[in-house]
Parts: C-alpha cells; structure tokens; sequence
C-alpha cells in the first residue's frame, strides 16, 4: 500500500475557493443550475483537468473527472449544489476530499481514483435529482417533468448549461465502488467528541401524511363530550405512538410530526381538520414495517375512539441502503490508524447520493463532525483539523484498496 | 298579568323580510355599516314606526326603537349584522322576537318595551362594537381607531351611516333591564330535544398565547434523545392539561387549543417551534383562576422537562356575566306554561351584546334551537314552530314583569 498524503494548503484553499461561488456571509446561495453553481462546476472542471482527470458533464449536469485510462476504478465525491441558503460545508467537503484524494493518490503512484460532483442533491427539483437521473431511479424525461416552487421545469434549468454537457451519460460499469464523504449534519460526532464517523448503514425513511377530519364547532357553545376535535386526535396520535413505538426501537430510530396545520386554525374554534406528516427512519426494513403498523393502526384506532375520518396520503417510502463491507473495511482501517479510538461507526439519518449509487456498486460513507450539529444554515462549519483529518481518513483508505 | 300573544305571520314575514337584506342562498351577507346593512336598519326603523315606537340611531349605528312617552321599560334586542358569511337567525331572531314582542305588549295593554339592534355584534371592528361602545365598555374615540381586516377605520365606516344617525347616545336609565333572545348557535337543545334554554349565565373567558422554543433539527441526523421538539412538548402540555383539568371541572366548562402554528413546519425537519392558543370558558371566576394556575403551571413544567423556552402573550380575559334573578325567574315562568318540561336551564358558551349591556342594568337570555347546532354558516337553522315558540316566550315573560 503506498505512503498517501493529502496537500494541507491546497485542499483548504480549493475547499474556500469552492465557497466563493455563491458566498453570502459564512455560507452560500448555490442552487443546482443557478449561476454560481454553473460558474462553480465550469471552475471545479478546471480543476480535475489540472489533477490529470477528463472533466466530463453528463446531460443533467453531474461533473466526472475521470481517470485518462480506461481502467476500473473506485468513484469518489459528494455535491456542490446548496440548499437555497446553505452552508459552505454540505457536499462541498466531500468533492474537494474526493479532488484532494485523486491526486494524491496520483502523487504517491497510487490507484486511479475517479471524482464526481452530482447535480441537484438539495433538491430543487426533488431530491437527489442528478444521482437518481444517473443511477437510473428517475428516468430523464420524467424528471424534465419536475418544476421548483417557481415553475421552473427541470428541463429549462439543466438549458442553461447544456452547452457544456455531454449528450450521453458516464458508463457506471468502471467504477469498483463510491466513496461519499460528508459532514454529519447532526450532533452525535460533536457531542461524542470523536472526529470520523464511518457509517455502517444509510437508514430507510417512511412517511404518511395523515388527515384526521372531525367537525368544526364554536369553542363557547359546544360541551367537552360533543366535540369532535381534530387536534385532540392528534395529540392522543402522537402521545400513543411514542408510548408504543419505545419498545420495539433502537437508540438509532427516530420518527417526527414536523408538519401540521389545522382546520380553521382559530383560536375560538374547534378545529375540525388536523393534516399532519409523520416519518420515521431505521436501517432495518422489518423495523420500518413493525413501525408503519403500530404508526397506522394507532391512526385508526384513535380516529373511532374520537369519531374522526382519518385518510392518508402522500405516502413517502426509501428503503435501506446497504453499505459495502470492504469498503467500510478500508475507511475504518484507516480510520483507526490516524485516529486511534476517536471513531465510531454510525447511521446516516440523512439521504445522500449515495442511496442511489447503491443502485450500481458497492457504496461507503464517512462523516466530519458539525459543530453544534447545525445544518442547512448559514452557520454550519466543522473544525479546519476535522476536514483534513476526513480528507486524509478517505485518501488513505481508498489508497489501500488498490 | 295580560294575555299576550304575538301575531305569528307578522313576526315571520318581518324576520323573513330582514333576511332579504343581503340574502345569499339560504343565508345572508350582512356586515356591519355595509350597503344591506344600513338598508336592513333603515327598513327596521320603519317598522319600528309602525309598531308605535320612536326610532333612534345612535352615533354608532345601534338602531333603538322607543316608546312614546318616558317611563321606565324593559330593552329587548339583539343584533342584525351579520357574519361577513353568515346564518339568517344569528341576531336577527332576537331582533325581530323583541320587535314582535313589543308590538303584542302593545296589542295587549301590557307594560311598554323598547327594541334595539346593536350595530357591529359580530366583529367586523372587534367584537360586540355598538354595545361595547353603548355600555361605555371601550371609548368611542378608541372605537374609532379600530379597524377591519380591508383597513377602514370604524369611523369612516359609521361615517357612511352619519345623516341617520343622532348626536347622542340613547340614555341607559330609563331601562329596567335587557333581555336577549339569541339560537343557541351548540348542539344541546337540538339534541336534548328541548325547545328553550334559559341562560343561567353567560361564561367567563380567558385565553393565552404560548409558544415554546425548542431547536429546529435535521428528523434524520438528530437522535430522539437530543432532540428539543417543541411540538412534542405541546403533545405533552395538551394531554396533561385535559387529566388536570378534568379533576376540577363541570360538564360546561370547556377548553381548546384551536391555533397552532410550527415553524419551520416541515415533515423533515424536527420543530423548533410551537405556537398556539389555549382558551378556556366557566361561569365561575374562581374556576377559571384555577383552570389558568393550572394551565401555566402546565406550560411552565413541559417546557423545563423538554428543554423548551416558554413565553406567553396575547392575554385575554372576560368576566362571566350575572344573569338577573328575577329575569330569569320571568323567563322559567314563561317557558313553564308555553313548554312543560320542554325547556332547559343552561349556560351561554358564547359571548352576546348582554355581557355588555350588564355592564348598565340586569339581564337575561333566552336560546332556542340550532338544528345540528350549526351556526356562523349559511346552512344556519331552526325549526319554524321552534322560533314562534322563542318569541311567545319572550312576549309572555317580559309582559308578566310589569
């Protein structure tokens, strides 16, 4: 295995430059197809021409740097689109780890190592657009399809580059694996004060949006016993849910009512509608079907104790993605050997990219902490000694696969 | 005591009459101060006239008709604005039972009454505006800086009325007491089967603005363990302010939480923060003291146990209003003799013109049924043997008092 270390100062000043495309206070304004992320991809393009790699646009606007031979190899990276207004860190971290682990593996004569940054993962369009499109889970004229809360269809955006991309996209038959780095986007790293989180599975993620219709009634004029009270259904929802689910989850499961509005929403009426999402998460698919039962038979035995209709919509449904046990392997080997006992293996909570590259080779994740846990937001950072640390972790686990 | 009897077709065809005036469907679109609104007044004014009383605007729009001469009289009224959508009853029957009542007393050689419509009952400016102003609870100068949701000001409203309307107020002494017959606008009378309810007292209300801040969190990355879910902690503040408070309560007291407002109020994203209306009625001040110690202690305690900040505004507080013994008394009578064990002592859950009215003489009230319990809606409705029997009850009561 060869001796590979990453360039301090030119992955650092890579990584800030990366910020100035779309920078705004700490953070960026760096949606897919917007200006910045457009002028962020042509620079970032230069940049893998310079490290010895084929920059090559694919027709949504995914960037590969490809090695010159044709040879297999591993795919490293993450994205370089923001949330609408985001943090400098989310995606960018794991490009510029990805950039900085190709050439210094090119350096130190190590494997060829190939760089992506996918298009759309904040999801202007949707979710993961670029890596879905690529991985064959969305087909392309669907997604043409999708539009942003502007009325914007995919289709016009992915216009406004087409002039740099490929008519065809990368043949994913060369790739041995993807390697995502990423900062955690939540507080487990931070609060632990371990510096590499190496995650041992991405969770799948249910959801349900739930309507609970009752009748809505003058909050003086009608009695406690003659209601039927939309919000109180859902309240005994909620309160029942956390009492049945505790015992049949893990430390790692979690479930949120993150939405919900009420029906008239006025403070001297009952409400009559409460619309309201429920998801959960847990890497294990027969936790997630135990959870949906206890989720919907709970949903309809409190909708008939409390005489309300209750429908469902919106049914949301991402199955668990399995991590690679080599892959995992190496970046834990490498882990331990530069961060002797301040690792740990973890979940992802979050999607990533890489739930849809699983759809075509073996994939492996690893985490940087987040300060605070704080994401999305213009605040988000993680330590300078943390982000070359991962960037290291990464080079030299990729490295010993060779 | 004279027999009195009100003359059925007459008091329907007026209460039909009234209901032209902004009729839409089977309901009406009458706001105070608005074209069908001044129009209905005009109309009622006359018909005032015509039963022999002295019709007067006062500078707010409330529309008194008086009888001739100065001697001491019972007030019998309600309202005849509407709901900016609204029912055909809701106010308008109390009116138009009042009118008729007058007339019979008149008919019978019974005592004289006068009549009035307070103007802007239902909210457009506030709520209860002309009796409110009238019974010198709120100061017309304040009144006038009042404004609707549009943003006219309560003044250039009036203004529009201002060539009907007198320079003064219509004095308040010469009155012995006020009775109001208002539809229950509940479902108890429609499903006790009872076809009277005389009002026992009108209820207190109180209401409070909470919110609690939590920390707005990514639902994939953020264990449930650290989480600050601030509508968990209102799951947990509802559900133990109903076992709380349903150890110190009566069958009429009530509460709800019809307002709630989650921010960022997103199926993925762990609420930061919960905003919402608690409000409670009792015709007990005591009661409702107690209910709001509890309410707060409540609040105060979910929030420290799950780690929220807890801040209040908005506070609002109605006294309950003493119903006039005697009055009553006149009105159990009557109910008695025209309904054996038909009619039904009861509280009055909503606020009426007669907690404003209180403020200057005795008063009392008198429900008849809403079909469903329905109200504020145009499907708003009563049984048409149901409203004669309203008004022959009112007619009888108040003529046996003189």
């Amino acid at each position: 295995m060869p001796e590979i270390a990453v360039n301090s100062a030119r992955f650092l000043e890579d990584l800030h430059r990366l910020r100035s495309f779309g920078a705004h206070g700490t953070g960026v304004v760096r949606p897919a197809f917007s200006q910045p992320d457009i002028a962020s991809r042509q620079w970032l393009a230069i940049r893998m021409a310079d490290a010895g790699l084929n920059p090559v646009f694919d027709p949504v606007g995914n960037l590969f740097g490809l090695p010159a031979d044709d040879s297999a190899c591993l795919l490293l990276g993450s994205h370089t689109d923001s949330q609408p207004e985001g943090g400098w860190l989310d995606g960018a971290f794991g490009v510029i780890a990805a950039l900085e682990a190709a050439r210094a593996s090119i350096e130190a004569g190590g494997p060829p190592i190939a760089v992506v940054s996918f298009q759309d993962e904040e999801g202007r369009f949707g979710a993961l657009t670029g890596s879905r499109v690529w991985s064959g889970a969305l087909d392309l004229a669907e997604a043409d399809r999708l539009t942003d809360t502007q009325g914007t269809s995919f289709a016009d955006a992915r216009a406004a580059m087409a002039d740099l991309c490929a008519r065809d996209f990368v043949r994913a038959d060369r790739f041995l694996g993807y390697v995502e780095a990423h900062i955690e986007q939540g507080p487990v790293l931070d609060l632990s004060e371990d510096v590499i989180g190496v995650v041992e599975h991405i969770v799948g993620i249910r959801g349900l949006r739930v309507c609970f219709a009752g009748q809505q009634n003058h909050a003086g004029t009608t009695p406690m016993a003659m209601r039927k009270d939309a919000f109180q259904g859902l309240v005994a929802f909620a309160e029942r849910i956390n009492e049945t689910l505790a015992s049949i989850v893990t430390p790692a499961t979690v479930w949120t009512i993150g939405h919900v509005e009420l029906k008239p929403n006025a403070a001297s009426i009952v409400p009559g509608l409460a619309d309201f999402s429920v998801q959960w998460r847990d890497a294990d698919e027969v936790r997630l079907d135990r959870m949906e039962e206890i989720i919907r038979q709970t949903a309809a035995s409190v909708a008939e104790e409390y005489d309300l209709k209750c429908t469902h919509s919106d049914y949301l449904s991402v199955p668990p993605t399995a991590i690679s046990g080599p892959l995992r392997q190496q970046l834990e080997t490498s882990a331990e050997a530069l961060a002797p006992q301040r690792w740990r293996r973890m979940p992802s909570g979050a999607l990533h990219d890489a739930n849809n590259v699983a759809r075509l080779m073996p994939v492996a994740m690893l985490f940087v902490p987040s300060i605070g846990g704080v994401s999305h937001d213009f605040s988000e950072d993680t330590k300078e000694e943390d982000l070359l640390l991962g960037a290291q972790v990464l080079a030299q686990a990729v490295a010993s696969g060779a």
